[in-house]
């Protein structure tokens, strides 16, 4: 299936202050590769995705235990689609796809850091990743360790940058400090989480980063597990992975809220509704457009499982515009979360 | 009036991982010289301080417009006090002292780091401070040069060391980054808010630079502006600072709670007077000896208007020991707002 | 043989400052493999140290002139072990695999610990090691050629991390001085002997440097050779190690001590058998929980020579915190050789 | 008195590897002045010191809390030397001239030693020392303060070179590491005890630093406070400092031996009586050249308490050709306390 003719054309970012381009938005392998998806199902997405003009990639190698690792390198194989083109980028944290032994298989210690990689570039079937990401902080193995064991995977080629994934501000400074101090590279992305309803790390907690190391993010989450798409605008659908005890998802982890605070939550997106239709778009694409708004994001991260859910999210590239301060103004009305601007002087 | 003679005796902790050494209690200047109190009875504090083991004492170029800093000059010559026996301390950020014009008075330029460490040791009476501290963040001025001005005060001998006031950790660890890439000294204390009402910043948000830099706290406000000391368990006295509209003070600045929020937290601070009784001390010994057990606390502010208040509060020095981990879990049901535990790997 | 039912889980520490884990009990190459013990026999300790969880095996070029190599890197691959799931050393200094020739073949040249480390890999059948050792200082090669030649594995990916066998403190203090200067990755970890008998290295010399550099020790003869497992209680065995003329082994030499001093020493470990009866734990198992008892070491090396063996030892893990500080206060009674503690300020 | 017309030519060795060139000979205010001897007595031995050659006065804050200074200070201007012409030494650790509060006046934080060098130098009546000392090792204070605060005396010219007294080998290594790194200047001095019956130390733990830093030694107590002078050879005199309960001095510390040890002690040092005859020299002036002779150490300091005492001390120079290989030999046999030799490749 071809990308509707008026699909907008794909614009890119330069991830971080780095010279690397990225599309605005990215394809992740959590939910879609190896996982609820099956291949075939998994490989038209990225398909989709490639034909849109989304060149990145993103996966991790505790996905399905590297089995996402493997599907989203099969596809690469299988399209014919030149290394070049593509940015590809996974993280190392959790060696699952080791087995169940943790000691040494987990954390940012130079050992797994090392080992993690050869393996989930052979998962992948690949040379190098472009971006290589610590998925977790660990406060266990000295900061300098972890620092110089990334630079190793860029030295030794395996990896062509390196970044975060839901680290502290001071951890992402800690980093840039022994970088700096020992002349090494340090990390020019975060991969936060960001959405409507998930805002302070991303407008508050980093905000001197962006100025200070030139953090680039790439996010997860834009839509909330589809809350902010308004699928459940009239409750949760029974099967949904919502249902079983309204959970909301928060900086990667389910948290049961009540049925209370969770239908306050839904009321609130509810009231989004009219805007989008305002600009002749639909609620998702309000949502997406909105994350892509904030010029800090170099790219957000979509898990579709199917072509046509690509297609739609890619709409947001074009919506973008529309957001016009105004529109941006009545958003943070209804959603009431905009956190206190870092104040520059006294 | 002399110390009672069953004070108990002071005790002296390192200023974070440096080799300076201050009494665990210390005496503030922001009420108590040149503002609300006059000098004598200023004079009066000071040397009951001194006379009780207390051999800090903190300033602030903006204290009451630089009186402050003149005020307690004049009480160490009045006293003949040993400068070696003495580590004072100073802040600049808002040179209201030099009027009220802020254009290159006011941040941490290079500029107004120099001339305001010259003009609050002309009004100190004295050649150098023991510790200067940057006393807000200032992100309009370059971390670098904030950093090269703080150790040009300490290579020109105007200072012994250097530290920051209610910066956050990223900034922290930021200004350490420079330290060690240009073989400069870091700031080694911070000045926070921290007693058992504001808890989240000293035990959850700074907890990886106490390893990671040696991080240093001087902490102001143990006792919430008297609040925890239990003279508002019967409601707020007319013509006291918090009559207006029961406000909060949080981390520095009045904040309006209302009325009902206010009570809300006087009744749980109640619950704490039969904790401090079954110790046999008084409710606010228990305040000041809470926030001492945390050995990450090099000295506690206290901001007295008399001798028998200031001998009041070393009475906490003593109690520290009494604080036992039942007593400590036991507070922090009352208080129920302990951080959740920094996870050391995922 | 499988592990018997009864015994106690594996303990992982990290190696010193690193993010390396290591089992607290560990497997050394020096008469077990290639040695006096024949292949298979060595194999099956292997087995039954893998099998009781620990993940630390230990081994030397010079062991019997790399023969111990082989053995080992034979077992790894006889058994298939996941390469990630093992922690591997092995020491560079006597390449006495290469010959008879010792120009250019010992010592810690970049020459030699080049060389010596493809040899040691080929023998081991490995593409890196997590720990290569300098097997003692060398004092007449420049410290500065032998630090960046150990990094020089390590950029290389032949080597994870390095350490010292047998250096003085101020020999660790000065690879550290140039690692720091060049900033280069300094030696985690130092091999020293460490028992009830000997203890002053450990305890006293290298004092400074767990603070300073985060050292950390894997220690051999814990129990030294069997002398303090009490088998020795009613004299010297013929035939036996220690029979020919009553030797003492001192900080990796053979010293004569005579037979008064011998049955002095003898004596005085006797005492220590009703403490081990009072506690329900064999006297060797006393032994090697008390070095483990020290948080400095972070794995002790045993050289078994049976499953049984094996399994006896592990047992010790278990016993470490039968050592309260009262049993530990009657040991250092016995034993009469506590080093005075490192004055900090005088 | 003028020097004896028959008194050997001073020799000036290099202090260290540096440029500094100190008399083989020097002076020390230990029990000279302000001490034990008065003052007119201390001024005949400077000017007996000077005139024959020796142009290295040692002081400490510590001596006499600070009179010591005073007097030293006091003949320098009296007898009107060129400042030039001079090398003056001073040690900072307990600033007991001071008074009696030990909190911040001790150790070697950078309040106190920048605190401590005024005080000596306003009692000195000098605008700076040429080697400032820290005396003892602080353990509290991070190395890295110490060595910046020591840095910054020099940097404001009131030092011209640093050194320790009584650190241990790997705390030397350690200050270096931190000089190194930060591109500071390191201690180019050791004060440590040496004489024929201390040997250890400088021989044998310090070894690598002669090569590794270019450690010079500048050696307190070389005839071990008389006891190799052979004044003692009969017995212990009433009323000497001995005379209590048999006393021996060890690094630094008064330790008691017994009286079987000490005679035992005596008896070997009475076998060296025959071989000075045998060179035509006092036992003094042999124990003196004995210690010159060691080509590391750059001046011995003696305290005399009289201008014959420093002549007499002074004729040890011109004794250091007659130690030839054989003599050495024979004392080292009689003495039976040679060192181990440092091994350079095993």
């Amino acid at each position: 299936m071809a990308p509707p003719e008026d699909l907008p054309p794909m614009t890119y970012r330069f991830l971080g202050r780095s010279g690397l381009q990225v599309s605005a938005i990215s394809i992740g392998g959590w939910l879609t590769y190896g996982g609820y998806t099956e291949q075939e199902k998994a490989h038209e997405c990225m398909k989709a995705a490639y034909d849109s003009g989304i060149n990145f990639f993103d996966c991790a190698e505790i996905y399905s235990d590297g089995k996402s690792e493997e599907v989203m390198g099969a596809a690469i194989k299988k399209y014919g689609w030149k290394r070049n083109d593509l940015v590809i980028s996974t993280k190392l944290y959790w060696g699952t796809a080791f087995g169940n032994n943790p000691v040494n298989n987990k954390g940012l210690s130079r050992k797994h850091i090392l080992e993690g990689m050869d393996a989930s570039l052979k998962r992948l079937g690949l040379d190098y990743v472009d971006v290589i990401y610590a998925h977790r902080p660990d406060r266990q193995t000295p900061m300098e360790e972890t620092v110089r064991a990334f630079n190793h995977l860029i030295n030794t080629g395996k990896a062509l940058y390196w970044g975060t994934s839901m680290w502290n501000a001071d951890e992402i400074a800690t980093a840039w400090r022994y970088a700096d101090k020992l002349g090494l590279i340090g990390p020019i992305v975060e991969q936060p989480e960001y959405n409507m309803l998930s805002r302070e790390r991303v407008e508050l907690e980093y905000a001197h980063l962006y100025r200070e190391v030139g953090l680039g993010l790439t996010v997860f989450s834009p839509l909330r597990q589809g809350l902010l798409s308004g699928k459940y605008k009239n409750g949760i659908p029974e099967g949904s992975r919502l249902a079983q005890n309204q959970v909301e998802f928060i900086a990667g982890w389910w948290k049961r809220t009540g049925k209370e605070k969770f239908d306050e939550i839904i009321a609130n997106i509810n009231k989004l509704e009219p805007i989008a239709e305002s600009l002749g778009i639909k609620q998702s694409t309000l949502a997406l457009a909105w994350v892509l708004k904030n010029q800090n994001v170099s790219s957000a991260i979509i898990g579709a499982s199917s072509a046509e859910q690509v297609y739609e999210n890619v709409r947001a590239v074009g919506a973008v515009d529309k957001l016009t301060p105004e529109i941006m103004d009545k958003i943070d009305e209804i959603l009431n979360n905009k956190p206190p601007a870092v104040i520059a002087r006294y």
